[in-house]
């Protein structure tokens, strides 16, 4: 129900339409009289103005119409709103973004893309200062662990937002609350980006084993390295004194590893069962981010000359075309 | 297939006759020509010699007679023994080892056990200490994570072995080592033990919430939170410099707080459900080890003053007759 909270404060829009944008739309609807949203096409928007729901993802997900200003065009979005909510797949967000000419100033852009944009191979924070000139101080990041699955049965889910200035993420984090959102600020922009891209990744490990026939042990195991793993990674990237155990790290890994909803788990499901990696990804109907984050992640460790046995096997599999069961046998010995 | 590798050189023992001390007996199998098994009663001892496995547990694992020397009788398998695992219950420790006569002396204990002794309020390490006078460096502890289930199925699984020697852990992580079984070594024997207690109790929370229909993002978070609380306790029990996210530490509380083969989170989750706790208890066929640590744990960080709202929770449930269902939506405002 709407609220009216920040009708007259703040005017907020949504970039993208799958599933997760969909969700932040919703709790969005909780608090704010108007959403603008952007969606991928005329025929998602159309389709929303007839149904009243996503045509693709969260479809029992209802929205009322009166909320909603549905566009195509990023111009508008940008052009009327102060807070941007950027949720598309990281290797859409070049393209959502190139017809963008109306100003950024003052304008809060907030990612809720866990991935790395292929064309800089950078994380989104950085690509939208580079190519945008959108300061770090006009940015924040919304981090899970939130599948939007259980979002649109409205399940408890808690968010973290960071953004540098705490007033920022407050003001994020006051749009999305609700009876079934928590949500909590951060100041860690870098190592939440981080370690929302690296998650994937590890998930898809996590899918590989359970493929291949290892079970709830040995994932234990995995995913207790994992962490650990992700830990260095981030350490080496920020060396900002941040506990990896927090909600937003090891709770968004752990819901991206051990979520049947996890689309990342299920690439890896497949190729551990047999199918070849591009089989696999035709197979799925949604982008599996960590796909695309393996190859920029395991390229930025390597530079950085860290070691990194579990990323390094999955890029092995997913980009060398080696067997997933010969190098999970191999990294088995690596963990500990 | 017996390696004969210990023959000669190390009698080794097991006391226990539940789920995990089978696996136990089978893992030794794997290296030792013969393995001394003194179980509960002349039933048990009866059925295993009748039908090759255990009547109750892990009946699909068949042992070669041959390599087993089954008794009823404490007194014999210690005296005969270098090495004497106990995998009891902790509820039944005190009572499996009360008519223990024989000396003590120059033998190996080691504590499979994952639990609170209920008469002496303390951890198995400190009972057989104070109770037994074995002392601390003749004791060693088998820490997971390992359902004894996968371990049947030859599932690649890891375990860490803490002794105050090297040596000690080490001749432990030879006996269990096998083609299925990975053993790491360690010298935290409280850290070790404290967690594989605490771990029983978060998982019976993470039952009790998903009975209560929390779901996978709401888990997530909760356990990203039980192991910051597990940190917190292990510190202040003993100021050791580990680090949580191992595999004995965080690995064995996601094993357990995940797998549907954990007994603890099965008891939780019939309590979510609407159980009361007694009939939740009555109704499951094995000791879910996590419903005596709560009052042991609860009590011990109430001594000290340690800020547990997870524990708190858990124990106002089991133990106060507490509204399973509030006490939830309290905690999740406490969550992070």
């Amino acid at each position: 129900m709407a609220k009216k909270k920040f009708d007259t404060e703040m005017r907020v829009g949504v970039v993208g339409s799958g599933s997760f944008a969909t969700a932040i739309v919703k709790m969005l609807t909780e608090n704010c009289e108007i959403v603008h949203w952007c969606v991928r096409n005329e025929f998602v928007k159309g389709a929303v103005e007839l149904r009243r729901h996503n045509p693709s993802y969260l479809t029992a997900v209802l929205f009322n119409l009166k909320q909603l200003r549905l566009s195509t065009d990023i111009n508008e979005l940008v052009s009327v709103c102060d807070v941007i909510i950027l949720v598309t797949p990281s290797i859409y967000l070049d393209k959502a973004l190139q017809t963008l000419k109306v100003s950024v100033k003052n304008k809060l852009f907030v990612s809720a893309i866990k991935g790395i944009v292929p064309e800089q191979n950078d994380i989104v924070a950085h690509f939208l200062k580079e190519k945008y000139k959108i300061d770090l101080k006009n940015q924040a990041v919304i981090s899970g662990p939130c599948h939007a699955e259980e979002v649109a049965m409205e399940r408890l889910s808690y968010l973290t937002v960071s953004a540098s200035e705490k007033q920022k993420s407050g003001i994020i984090a006051q749009l999305l609350s609700s009876h079934f959102i928590r949500v909590h600020q951060s100041c860690d922009i870098l190592g939440n980006e981080y370690s929302a891209v690296l998650k994937n990744i590890y998930a898809i490990g996590a899918g590989i084993a359970y493929g291949l026939g290892y079970g709830d042990n040995f994932n234990a195991v995995y995913v207790s390295n994992a962490i650990r793993e992700m830990a260095l990674y981030l350490k080496a990237i920020d060396p900002n004194t941040r506990d990896v155990n927090q909600s937003s790290i090891l709770g968004d890994l752990l819901v991206t590893a051990y979520s049947l909803f996890s689309r990342n788990r299920m690439l890896g499901n497949l190729i551990g069962k047999g199918y070849t990696v591009k089989s696999a990804i035709q197979s799925m109907n949604m982008v599996a981010e960590g796909y695309y984050a393996t190859k920029s992640i395991y390229q930025i460790g390597k530079k950085r000359k860290l070691k990194l046995p579990i990323v390094s096997v999955i890029y092995n599999i997913l980009y060398e075309g080696k067997d997933a069961e010969k190098q999970f046998k191999k990294l088995t010995a690596k963990l500990n």
